[in-house]
This record gives C-alpha cells, sequence and structure tokens, in this order.
C-alpha cells in the first residue's frame, strides 16, 4: 500500500522505519529564524506539529510525553522549587511542572518564538499555564544562558529538545552538562529525553558519558510509550547530583493535588525499569 | 515525503496511522487455505512476515512479544505444567515457554501449517524449540480443539492469535473464553494479546468483559512496547480461576535459569503498572 498526498510522513533513515498520521490539511506553515515549523490537522490525533518535517506533537498522544518529561525528575528531586526548562517552547511541560503547588519557579528558555505563537493558537491547552505567576518565558539560547546562571540556583533542569542535529546538538554535550550542574549546585536532578532505546542506543550511550564526564555522580534512563515518535518506544534520561536517583518521592507521588492521565507513583517506579538488553548495554560502558 | 516501493506499509484506517519498514525485497509470497503470507528481508530489522497485509513479526523486535506472551502468564500460574498455546503458529511464544524447565508439556494449535513451515525457514531462531519432547504442534482449528479438552487439562493457555478480524473474531468470544476456563479447571491464567491502550480502547473493554461474562473471576490488562504493530503501544490481558493476578512468582523470576531480554522480575512488575487513564476506562465499566 502507498500514501498518498493525505498523509504526513516522517521517515527515520537510520532505522529504515517510517510513521505517518493521516491528515485533513495543512492549517500553519512557517519558516522561522531557526526551523520549518507546520501545522496540520489530522483525522485521528488531533493537530499536529512539526519542526524540519519531524513530529513534535500531536494533541492525542502529548499527555504521555509532558507528563513524563516533568513529573519523574520534580519527584526524584527532595524538595525542587525552582526549576529551568531547556526548550520546550509548546509549553505542555512547563504546564506540568507549575501542577506542583510547592514549585515557586519555573524558566522556559526556549529559542524559538515562532514555536510558542504557535502552540498558542493551536494546542491552546498546553499554554493554559504561561500566565501562571510563577512562569517565566525567556526566548533565548539556553546554552549561552545556562553559563551565566548562579552556582546553586536552580533544582531541577528539563531538557525538552529535538533531536540531537543542528543546534540541538550542544545540548547533548558534556560543556552544557557541566553548566546545568554548576547551577544545580549541590543537589539537583536534570532530565533529558533520549530517544528510543531500541532504535538509538549509541545516541543513549554517549548522553549518559557525557553526563557522567561532566561530573554528574549517577544517570538513570526511564521508558515510556510515546506513539508519534520512531518506533513508539521513548526513553528520558535523569542525571542527578546530591540525590538518589533510583528512589523517588513515592508517598508524595501517591497524593498528588492532580491526576496525570499517564503518570502515578506506581508508573514512576515502573518507567524505571529498564529491559535487561537495555541494563546489559549500559553495563558494557561500566567493564 | 513518500514511500516508494522500497517500504512496506502497515496502515491502521482506523486509527489513521501508518507505519513502514525499509526493505530490500520480497523472499516469499503464498496464498494459503487461510490467508496470503508474505516474507519480505528489511534494511533495518531483519526478516519481516505479514498475513493479508498485516506486520505479524519481525526479526529485530519480536523478542518483545514472544517474551512478554509467554513469562508473565506462566510466573502468574503458581504451579504451570501443562500449556495449550492458542495460533502462534511462528513459534516465538513456544520456544519462550519452554525455558521453564518446570513446564512438562506445551500443545500449540495453529490452525495454518504455512506459517510455521515459512517461520523454519526465514526465522529458524524461533522454531529451534520445535523438536523439543515436550512440545506438540497441532494443525488444526483450536477453537474446536478447545472444546474438546479435559475439565482441568490445562495450567496455562495463550492466546497469540491475529487481531479480531475474520477467523480470529471467534478467539475474542465468551464461548471460546468459556472452553478455555472448563479445561483449566480450579486454577489457571489464559492470556491474549489485547491490541494498544491508545488505540483499541473498545475491543480492551469488550475483551475484558467476555472473559468476565465466560466465568473468569479476574482479568488484568498489562502493557509494553512493541516497535512494529500500530503506535508501538501494546498489551495483553491476563484473565484467571483460582489465582490471584495481581501477584505472580517474583522470587521465582528473580532466579529463572534463562536470561531474558526484554522479561525480568523488575519488568513483570513495572507492565503491570497502567496508566490513568487506562485504570480509569476499566473502572467505567464496573460502575
Amino acid at each position: 500500500m502507498t500514501l498518498d498526498k493525505n498523509w504526513f510522513v516522517e521517515v527515520a533513515p537510520e532505522a529504515g522505519f517510517a510513521q505517518a498520521l493521516k491528515i485533513r490539511g495543512k492549517l500553519h506553515e512557517e519558516q522561522t529564524p531557526y526551523q520549518k515549523l507546520e501545522i496540520f490537522e489530522t483525522e485521528n490525533w488531533g493537530n499536529l506539529m512539526t519542526l524540519d518535517g519531524l513530529v513534535m506533537l500531536t494533541a492525542r498522544d502529548n499527555f504521555v510525553y509532558h507528563e513524563m518529561m516533568s513529573h519523574p525528575p520534580i519527584m526524584n528531586h527532595p524538595d525542587p522549587r525552582r526549576v529551568a526548562i531547556v526548550c520546550g517552547g509548546v509549553c505542555g511541560t512547563l504546564r506540568e511542572g507549575l501542577r506542583h503547588p510547592a514549585i515557586e519557579k519555573v524558566i522556559q528558555i526556549e529559542i524559538d518564538k515562532a514555536v510558542t505563537r504557535a502552540a498558542e493558537k493551536y494546542f491552546p491547552e498546553l499554554t493554559e499555564a504561561n500566565d501562571d505567576p510563577r512562569a517565566e518565558l525567556l526566548f533565548s539560547d539556553a546554552i549561552e544562558w545556562m553559563k551565566r546562571q548562579e552556582p546553586g540556583s536552580l533544582d531541577v533542569i528539563i531538557v525538552d529538545s529535538t533531536d540531537p542535529v543542528g543546534p540541538a546538538v550542544g545540548l547533548f554535550q558534556s560543556a552544557f552538562y557541566a553548566d546545568c550542574l554548576r547551577a544545580l549546585g549541590e543537589t539537583g536532578v536534570l532530565v533529558q529525553q533520549s530517544e528510543s532505546p531500541l532504535l538509538h542506543m549509541d545516541i543513549l550511550k554517549a548522553m549518559r558519558a557525557e553526563m557522567k564526564s561532566a561530573g554528574f555522580e549517577q544517570t538513570r534512563t526511564y521508558q515510556f510509550c510515546q506513539p508519534t515518535y520512531p518506533s513508539g518506544w521513548w526513553s528520558a534520561t535523569l542525571a542527578g547530583v546530591g540525590v538518589d536517583l533510583m528512589e523517588f518521592r513515592e508517598q508524595d507521588a501517591r497524593e498528588l493535588p492532580f491526576e496525570g492521565r499517564y503518570y502515578s507513583a506506581d508508573m514512576h517506579r515502573a518507567s524505571m525499569a529498564m529491559p535487561p538488553f537495555v541494563e546489559k548495554a549500559f553495563a558494557e560502558d561500566l567493564g
């Protein structure tokens, strides 16, 4: 069967894998200073945002990604109050982070204002917390911004970036992680999306090595299903200083004042179990 | 981007979703008495088997499905000795089941001999246990076969079937489940693949209801990532009699005499945590 022009197709050439969503039409197209941004209306997934031809999110399944990028690092930190979100311009991670009453401040540093403007228009549910007085939206280069932060000024850093290609490459390197570590001070958690455990083990291992070489004491990868990302099998990786990433505030997670659609205390613990083939690949690096 | 003839494309029309694998060529094509069977060589996923145009398995990712269809029901049963596999002609579930030394007998009832013949040729690693003296391969109608089994003659039934369309529809209905229940007797576990929690909640709920109406005391759905099935987010559902499906032989699972690539005691427990949106959908049925 072939897919006609009524399908948006994303190819992962390195994996010989492609995914496609049936679309009704294109709602928006824009060449920003940084990337090509498009919005499509799909048949079954609500609105779809793509950047340079790659799926960023759909209205239907982004809840998994946004919940799993925000709640685990926050619940892994013993006393999270100050959060920075690197990239994350669609604001879904910001909204989830602000659901935690203990959080006093969330600063989001997105380089491309057009992403946030498009999210406001086409994914208004994701930007509904942008007016929260605890939220600060900066539109600038997060790598440069991180260099300027005071030591110990942040508790949680969420790197909600695109894949490690083009300008995002620097976000996967130890120089950036070292700046994050300094900003976290003695106690802190960083989390970053870390691609597919099945397809991108090389990226995952390299990322964990860069985090360690930047000085993070511990790394921990967790996983979840994300249908519209290549293979539908995705991961995020935590790096910690002064915290035990093997544990999280489980009792607090059972008593959250909001309800997740994907996240719960049980799902948090479950997501941290990794298949033996992944554990084995990670262990090789320590051999 | 469009996909040319070098891609095998599977469309899930009800979900407006498609997946594709890059192929080098077609190795085999056959109209069996039951279905159209094709084997492709892919670029990155090893050999691919399709039935009536739908992905059955690839060499690269079938380990997840086969391990998750066999080990959880076996480890959920207190004393599993006699196993029946309904369908499962590619024999990967059979191989995994036979890894358990306690298992005395596995009978596989596959209607289409051509599937097993093709597996022997194109996925020899899956059929390597077929000569085990504990294995019995029958090629007949499993629905009819199940009607004839003695009460209490089986401990575990694994329904490793295609989707609920065409001849497989009967495998998702209470009449079949009632025959399974009788064959299990006072203590037994049935498991069946139950589609995608995100895309097919209607099928999942209907299946659980049919199991209950057949007389099973308990059902429990668990999940895993399965990249080459629609959405990459898949599930299986247990139905039990005389066993507590909330628990499994966890200590035994930590001491298995073989190593899973996806399955472990931790992954077993993790797979049984379901996202709140799924729990909520299931709870509605009890309201």
